[in-house]
């Protein structure tokens, strides 16, 4: 089960990276370059962004896309419900007219769990996360490589700290 | 965003109907009926579930599948996991190098709430969401529909009044 499409990843990634200058305007290239994304594929996240309002976007030399949200006040939640929106049950997904709009025991299970990760996602912004990048935070998921936790930003275009 | 495949679903809601008598061996065209789905394939849905133990098959008239664990003891992540499991994030799922095996907060976050969603459905048995239908607890997520919050159990055959 993947919780994020990948598109809604790498809306993050991006929105996440562009953070770290705010007002610089940036090249579909470049994003695609930091975040390990393929151009053709984010630039159509990257309008899904601009079309919600966290990313400006301008054409020509000079141009290219900025961040237009405070990343202190932009959430995580925010920006996937701009690209890949999580959506509450509003009535039985089977359609079950005896069901109506009530919700069985276990669709009441799933829109909780739903709940849950919108409340989730709403608490943390994107300078939350960027600031755990820069104070070396990285979490290890198993035993730690031998270039230890701050060296593993290194070569990481997406660290704040490269 | 879809927290749980069609097939978790379908595998959630075949197990609720046969809780209600384990015992009893069912057909697939039963349970097909029962739970709104297309037998060919819930077949292979209720295939993956006896594999993983949660139901025995028997060929033959008198066959069919039965569940074979205690719906106070089964879990819904149990059964979630047989079919579309949920996974935590082990290593960086863009496979970048530098983070090797740790995890970047945005990573962190997202296995957090990957975390988050296991436990809430490790707490729930089969049991559980199987009793509160029987007391009618539907939870109305718009405005009353008519025929009320017991009646629209009703005609319902995945709902153990009818």
């Amino acid at each position: 089960m993947k919780l994020l499409s990948d598109a809604a990843e790498y809306a993050l990634r991006a929105v996440i990276w562009m953070a770290r200058e705010p007002s610089t305007p940036r090249k579909v290239r470049d994003i695609a370059q930091a975040t390990h994304a393929a151009s053709g594929y984010l630039v159509k996240v990257l309008q899904g962004l601009a079309r919600a309002g966290i990313l400006s976007a301008r054409r020509g030399s000079q141009g290219g896309f900025t961040l237009r949200r405070d990343p202190a006040e932009l959430t995580v939640l925010e920006v996937i419900q701009a690209i890949d929106p999580i959506e509450r049950l509003r009535a039985c997904p089977l359609g079950i007219e005896a069901h109506g709009a009530c919700l069985c025991p276990m669709h009441q299970q799933i829109d909780d769990a739903l709940a849950m990760i919108q409340q989730r996602f709403a608490q943390s912004t994107i300078r939350d996360l960027l600031d755990r990048h820069t104070t070396g935070q990285l979490r290890c998921a198993a035993l730690m490589i031998d270039t230890g936790s701050t060296q593993a930003s290194q070569g990481d275009s997406m660290c704040p700290n490269t």
